[in-house]
């Protein structure tokens, strides 16, 4: 069986097997049957395929071994202990599953070998084990998650989690913000399936157009390198690492067997692929493949900042020189159109276009610093509070950005309730949204970032002869 | 007058006299009936002493004029455009007030000079004008800002805003998360009360036992310094800088009439004065001040790490490292226990205790590793979503860390509706919750920091001589 066809089957099978048990319950390794239920619950509820249930303690009303299954299974969804786990994988291989996914953890090493041999025998793909929360597709409603009802919303992101804790926290953050998601895959232990293979899968995945991913540990450095950069030619990726001082990496080694590793070698590595590097945590991840997913790479450094508050405006402007970018110098013409049209603003960049600034005011300076050659991206500012401006107000602000699809618009709707508010407003559109001025203008940078990576990725491709780049073993002319 | 008593009567006067017209509307300063209108809402609503309200365009039915006043206000709220309120702050001047507080801008320098000398005349204090929502205090129900029916929740933390903008955002946040405040002075163009006489009066307070300042220029550098040398001896003093850059600092000029001036020299200051600096946003304003309000100084940097998940607690233990602490090694004693009581969970720091963690294995851990020696604070995990824990398993944390006060303890609660959901249930507590690793580390990186302040001012204190401190212009001795 053809390598890809076994990872297409982790996220697009025609029909799952979900194995567990009604009984069994161990603490550790998550073995439980409360999990199981929810699991079988939400399979049923969200996935638009076929459900086989396989309780290996069930009485009549469920099947209970898998020669009873009236049909054959793409992908097989392991809830049990680590013997009954192999058990079930070996008989589910028989079966022809293409892929196999492993819920539970606490496998020993032999015991992780074990598995990984009944796949490569029978040519089955195997995800996991111990990847806690399995695989999320919100394009067929493929849902592994054993938290009842949590389905996030579609979108064009897509995830990979080394760590159960750290994907639930996503997860959670996802569904809260309603921020629209494509795949989820939690990898777990990774002993077959890895971030190479799902990399490339998103990286060809019509309905994904940027990645983040959390990783805690990496084999075969020089093939993800490989890959990674062919796929960031057109789709951004980016990476949090857990486990970069010595002592969180012993702690790497015993949560999902990850040899962590140097972690230089981790940024040579990221680095070489194009992979955009965050160090502080999940919100940074997102920040970045939020901006990614929905704006255009910025072409130069050049940043306006238009506000309807003083202050945040400073703190922009502060934060923009932070990330090595700078404040566009607005072009004459520029400068005396708003003078012209909104004489109290004081025309300088950062544009205070003052409290009573609504949807109309917005629509007018945003199109005439978009359309200034001297601006590269632009940093709006909302605030609600202690303003006129209203959440609806602040769909123009994506109206005019798809006139410029060119130039990156983030947009900063300042606090907390403030921020929801607007936020539910644009989660549907092109802009996104940060509560706070310095997140807005680190995701223009990311978005800058990209843009370099994408060009160095594409001129070393126009540079080197095609043939010299993939080597094949034999071709009609040599 | 004193010059404390009209610092103490812009924050607890007996009456107030609020003074606005319900027919003026200019954009620029802010002028506008519904402004006006929502200032009586609330100091009506809210204030418990007596509100004077003076409409200079009243019929019968409101006052018009000062003169007519039943009684003497010891404050006054100018809500009017430059020219009316200089001549308001006049009459009420002559009419005895102790303080006078400008909600309103707009005024070119001659008329902040006007300002100023009438206050300096009568004796009164003056801040403002362009404070665009005054004050606030949470003890007295005092509340002169214009969002209607926005009251913060009483609290221990005081907070200084020069911009209206960035102290609506920082009024948001606090309203939304449920944080609790005692006062909040909005100080706009800062023509007489300042930051200095506001931190002395925080530092006095009662109510106040922390405070955060959001400040884009300062003068008096010098006596700032010595002001704040005092106050931090036992309350800790956070700020965040705005217009560090140059073409920030040029936009602060216009924004708050502050000469923004070189950053190095802020820095030293800060440094000098034991104000802990944060850099990047209100975010981080907030974090610092809240665990400092609610935790202990923390002694020295060993870091115990209890959760119940890997993953996060894989860049808990990074952050730590990336924020110069370092994870405790626990003693063999606690191990012994630990191991005793608990042989599934792994003892070593991190300590990861497994999935099915609930209330009463995180209190028998946090009390062993709090109770260890080698151990100077602890930063808690707890997830909901992919973990048995409950918002309500929370409460333990704050009940065993009372018991072990000389060392702090920080709460993360990952994620965004599962932080949501356990910050409602700690939010009354002295644990300050955090919604990812990174800032429960950096937060304990500040009261690191603070405990390092407060030994440096105290001994500085016990080393110099008393009288050399403070040089009197004559002593009975000399």
């Amino acid at each position: 069986m053809a390598r890809d066809e076994g990872i297409k089957a982790l996220f697009e099978p025609r029909s799952v097997a979900l194995v567990g048990s009604s009984k069994l319950r161990e603490r550790v390794g998550m073995t439980a049957p409360w999990l199981f239920k929810s699991v079988i619950h939400n399979m049923k509820k969200y996935f638009r395929g076929k459900v086989y249930v396989i309780d290996i303690h069930g009485k009549t009303s469920r099947l209970s071994t898998v020669k009873d299954l009236p049909g054959k299974p793409d992908l097989g969804v392991l809830m049990l202990p680590p013997p009954l786990s192999i058990k079930k994988a070996q008989e589910l291989s028989e079966a022809g599953v293409k892929a196999l996914l492993g819920i539970t953890g606490g496998y020993k090493a032999e015991e992780r070998e074990q598995l990984l041999h009944i796949g490569r025998e029978h040519g089955v793909r195997f995800l996991g084990p111990n990847t806690i929360l399995g695989v999320v597709n919100t394009t067929n409603g493929l849902n592994t998650m054993f938290e009842q009802d949590l389905m996030p919303m579609k979108g064009k992101i897509s995830i990979i989690s080394q760590s159960g804790g750290i994907g639930a926290a996503m997860i959670d953050w996802v569904c809260f913000y309603g921020i629209g998601l494509s795949k989820f895959a939690f990898t777990g232990d990774k002993i077959d399936v890895d971030d190479i293979d799902i990399i490339s899968y998103y990286g060809e995945d019509p309905d994904t157009n940027a990645m983040a991913i959390y990783m805690e540990g990496l084999r075969e450095g020089k093939e993800f390198v490989n890959a990674v950069r062919e796929v960031v030619k057109d789709k951004p990726v980016v990476a949090l690492k857990g486990g970069i001082t010595q002592e969180a990496a012993r702690r790497a080694l015993s949560h999902t067997a990850s040899i962590a590793g140097v972690d230089a070698i981790y940024s040579a590595a990221f680095k070489k692929a194009g992979v955009i590097r965050v160090s502080y945590g999940i919100d940074h991840l997102f920040d970045a493949v939020l901006a990614l997913s929905k704006q255009p790479p910025m072409k130069g450094d050049r940043v306006a900042i238009i506000s309807n508050v003083g202050g945040p405006a400073i703190l922009a402007a502060d934060a923009v020189y932070r990330y090595g970018l700078k404040l566009a110098k607005l072009s004459d013409e520029t400068v005396a159109r708003l003078a012209r049209k909104y004489p109290e603003v004081d025309a300088t960049n950062p544009i205070d276009m003052i409290a009573d600034a609504k949807a109309e005011r917005y629509r007018d300076v945003l199109e005439l610093v978009l359309a200034d050659p001297n601006v590269d991206g632009v940093l709006v500012i909302n605030m609600l509070k202690s303003c006129f401006f209203e959440p609806e107000d602040a769909e123009v602000i994506a109206e005019v950005a798809k006139k410029h699809s060119d130039k990156p618009v983030v947009d900063v709707p300042t606090g907390a309730e403030d921020y929801l508010l607007i936020q539910k407003a644009l989660r549907q559109t092109d802009i996104p949204t940060f509560n706070l001025p310095d997140m807005a203008a680190r995701a223009l940078n990311w978005l800058r970032e990209y843009d370099a990576i994408r060009k160095r990725m594409n001129n070393k491709e126009r540079m080197e002869p095609r043939d010299s780049r993939k080597p094949r073993t034999s071709t009609k002319n040599s």
